[in-house]
C-alpha cells in the first residue's frame, strides 16, 4: 500500500477524512469531544455558513447520505446532491474533471461513497488546501464516521475504553464498518477486539492486527462488554451464496445467545438489520440495544468531522 | 377496520394528520381558517424553523411532493427528500427501522404516500410524542390535504357549505381523492354529495355514507354547485382495461354537458389531469374552472397542516 | 421561423432568457458586467431571497443542473429540483397543466433543459408577467448561459474583443454551445469567427451568419486567439456512427496542433470533455486551459441572469 494521504496539517489540524489509519489518537479524541457537545446540546449551529457540501454517493445510501445532509443542512451549509454523482463518467469524463468541475463551482467539501478503493484519497489530493474530502464508505475498506460514531458509542455507555472488550460478528471480510471500528478502537486503547466470523468470512490474517478471531459465536461473545453485529454484504465481491437460515443458526444473535456475553453488554448494529438473519428481533429492540444511539451519534459525528474540516477553508475564504 | 388513530391530544391540538375521519369539525375549520391565512397573505413564515421535514414518497409525484417541500422550506423547515423514501427495504430492513432511524437522526415530520394501507398509521404509532406523520396519501384510501384543500376552494368560491351540492365524477371505486373529499365535506355540512360513475367504477355500497350515485353523467351534475372531475387511476388495482372513447362519451366533462349544472358551478380537477377523456379543455381552461386555486389551496393547506403539528414538537424541544 | 420571443420588456429589462437571438449587445453586456462582479467578489447575495427557483431538467446533467442550483441557493432562493421535470407527463398531463401547477405553487423562474425545440418559449408565452423562464439547453439549438459565459471567458482573457479571432471546433451542426457561442460573439463585435468541423458535422450553410468554415483543423485554427473544442454529441440526431481515432487524428486538438494557434491562445470546451477524442489531457490541462474559468464563469453569469429576471418579479409582489 501507499503511504497514507496526509490527513492532518503541520499544525494538527484535519484537512481531510478519507481514513482512520495513522490518524493521532489526540485528534480521534477530539472529535469525538466535539461531537458529544452535538449529540447533547442543541445540534444546531453556523459553523457551515458559507460553505458548500457535495453529497457524491456512487453507492445507494438512505441513512448515510441523509446523516450527512442533515449534518451540513443544520450547520448553515448549501447542500446539493449528486446521488449518482459522477454520472458525468457516462459521458466519458474523468472523474476529476467532475470534481475539478464542482471545486469551480465553489464546493468546498465533498462527501464520497465510492464501491472502488482509493477514489477518495484520489480526489483529496486533487483538491487538498482549497477543499475538504470526507468519506462516507470506501469499497470494503473504509467507513471512517462509522468507526468514530461507534467508539463513541461505546465510550458513552460504557465510561473508558481501556478495559473493554469488543466483540465485532459477522460478515468481516467485506465490512467497512469492522475495519473502521477495528481502527478507531485499537487507536483508542481497547485492550480486547475480537472478530467472529465463519471461516469464509474472516479476513486475511494480515489484517486485524491485534484482533483475537473466533469461528464460534458463543465463544466470541464470551464475557464480552460490546457486541457489534453486522449485516452480510451480498452484493460486493468475494464469498459465494449464503445460506441464511445456516447463517442464523451458527451466528444470529438471539437473546440466548446474547446472555453468553457480559451481563450489561450493549448490542449494536450499523445497520440496515436483516432482522431474523444476523439479529434477532427481540435483541434488536431489547434492553441492551444501542443501534438507535449510533444513529443518533453518527449525526453528532458528522456535524463535527464536517465543522473540523470547514474551519480552515473558512478561515482562508474570509 | 380497527378504531381511527387518535389524531387529536387530549387539548384538542392536532397531532398527525393521516386520515379525515374522526376529525372534529371544529379542528377542520380552524385548519381550514389557517389555510386560508397563507392563501391570501405572504405565504411565508418561520413556524417550522429547526424543524425537519422528511418527504418519504413510495409512489411517484411531482405536484404534491413540490407542494409539501414547499410548504416547509418556505416556513424555514430543513427538508430532506427521499423519492424512494423506503429504499432500504430493498437491503431488507423494516419500515419501522428506516423510520427509527430517521427519527435518530431527529426527523420531526414524516411526509408519506405509499401504495399500502396501513403505513402511515403504523409509523405515526411508532413515533407518537415525538414527531408527526402527515399523510400525502394511502393506497385508494385517503388523501386528507386534499380533502382539505377541495373544502376550502369550495368554501371560498361559494361561500358557506351548508347549501352546496357537490358532484363527485368518475374512477371513484379507486380514488383517495373522492374519499377524502368525501369525509371532508360531509364533516362540514354539505348536505347534498353525489356519487357519479360507470357501474364498474362504483365504490362498494358501504363506503360514501350519505352520498347519492348517479350512474348518468347528466342527472348526477343536475342543477349541482361544484363538478369535481376524476382521472382514471390505472395503475391501481381493480377493474379491466377502459375503453377511453366510450368512457369520453359517457362521463368527459365537455361544456355542453356543463350547461346542465349550475349556472354558476364551479369545476374542479386534483390533477393531473387527461384532457379528451374525463374533462375537455375548453371546460378545463375555461371560466368555470378553479383548478389552479386548488393547486394554490393546496400549499396553504399544507403549510397550515405542517405548522399546526409542528407546534407542540416545537414548544416540547424548546 | 416564427419572431422571436420578447424577452425584453419596453424598460429594456430581461424578462426571460430563452435565447441570445435579438438580445441587444448593451443588455448582454450588462449581463457580464454583472457577472463579473459575481466572479470576483463574494458570489453571495440575496437577490433571491423570497424567490423560488425549479430546475426542470428533461436531459440528464449534473454540471449545469448544479451551476444553476447553486446560483439560486447562494443568493438565498428557495430551489426545487424536478429532474425528470416533466414526469406529469407520464400520467398524460400536458407540460403547460405541469407549468401552471408549478406556478400556483408560486414558482417564480423556471430553470429548464428540454430536448425538444420550443418548450422553453412556449412556457414563458404561459407564464409571462408572472414567472421567468431561463433556458439550461433548448435542443441543439441554444444555450444561451454558455454561449454568455464563453464571452465573459474571452473577453477576461483577452481583453476588448473587437480584435479577437475565435475558432470552434468540432460537432458544429449538433451543438448548441457553437450556436450561443457564435451568436454572443457576433453580438459583441468579434470579427473573426471561424467554424472548423468535417463536412458530416458542418451546419447548413444558412447557419452562422459570417463565420468561415474551414474542414482543416491545421487551417481553421491558424493564428486563432481562442480554440473552442466541442464534444461530439452521439446522443442528438444526426450523422452516423463516428470514428472516434480517426476522428482524433484529423479534429483532436494536441500540443502539436495548438502551436499553430496564436502563441498566446486560450483553450476552451464546455465539458464533459472526452479526453483524447476532441481534446488531448495535456491540452486539456496546459497552460492555455481556461476550462475551469468557464466554469466559474458560468456559475457568475447565472447568478446574474437568475438576479436579473427575479427583480421585477420580487418588485411586482412587495
Amino acid at each position: 500500500m501507499s503511504p497514507p494521504f496526509p490527513q492532518v496539517d503541520a499544525a494538527g489540524r484535519l484537512r481531510h477524512l478519507v481514513t482512520l489509519d495513522g490518524l493521532p489518537r489526540a485528534l480521534i479524541e477530539s472529535l469525538l469531544a466535539r461531537a458529544e457537545g452535538y449529540a447533547s446540546g442543541s445540534a444546531r449551529g453556523d459553523a457551515l455558513r458559507d460553505v458548500t457540501v457535495a453529497n457524491l454517493f456512487g453507492e445507494p445510501s438512505t441513512r448515510t447520505r441523509v446523516s450527512f445532509e442533515l449534518a451540513a443542512l443544520r450547520q448553515g451549509a448549501d447542500v446539493v446532491n449528486l446521488d449518482n454523482a459522477l454520472s458525468s463518467r457516462a459521458k466519458g469524463e474523468t472523474l476529476l474533471d467532475t470534481v475539478h468541475t464542482l471545486r469551480a463551482l465553489r464546493v468546498d467539501v465533498f462527501v464520497m461513497r465510492d464501491v472502488e478503493p482509493g477514489v477518495q484519497e484520489q480526489v483529496a489530493r486533487a483538491v487538498d488546501g482549497e477543499a475538504a474530502v470526507i468519506s462516507a464508505g470506501e469499497a470494503h475498506l473504509s467507513h471512517p464516521t462509522q468507526g468514530l460514531l461507534d467508539a463513541l458509542t461505546i465510550r458513552q455507555t460504557k465510561g473508558a475504553l481501556d478495559q473493554v472488550s469488543v466483540a465485532i460478528v459477522g460478515d468481516i471480510a467485506r465490512s467497512r464498518v469492522a475495519r473502521s471500528a477495528h481502527r478507531a478502537l485499537a487507536t483508542l486503547g481497547v485492550p480486547d477486539i475480537r472478530i467472529v466470523a465463519p471461516q469464509e468470512m474472516m479476513p486475511e490474517a494480515a489484517e486485524f492486527a491485534g484482533a483475537r478471531r473466533y469461528e464460534s459465536l458463543a465463544q466470541g461473545i464470551a464475557g464480552a462488554d460490546v457486541v457489534m453485529m453486522l449485516r452480510i454484504q451480498h452484493e460486493r465481491a468475494g464469498g459465494g451464496p449464503v445460506d441464511l437460515p445456516a447463517y442464523h443458526r451458527e451466528f444470529g444473535l438471539t437473546a440466548e445467545r446474547l446472555a453468553g456475553a457480559s451481563p450489561r453488554a450493549i448490542v449494536m448494529h450499523p445497520g440496515p438489520m436483516n432482522r431474523g438473519v444476523e439479529i434477532d428481533p427481540d435483541v434488536a429492540d431489547g434492553p441492551q440495544s444501542v443501534i438507535r444511539l449510533q444513529v443518533a451519534n453518527g449525526l453528532a459525528v458528522r456535524m463535527a468531522v464536517l465543522a473540523q474540516v470547514a474551519g480552515p477553508l473558512r478561515a482562508r475564504a474570509s
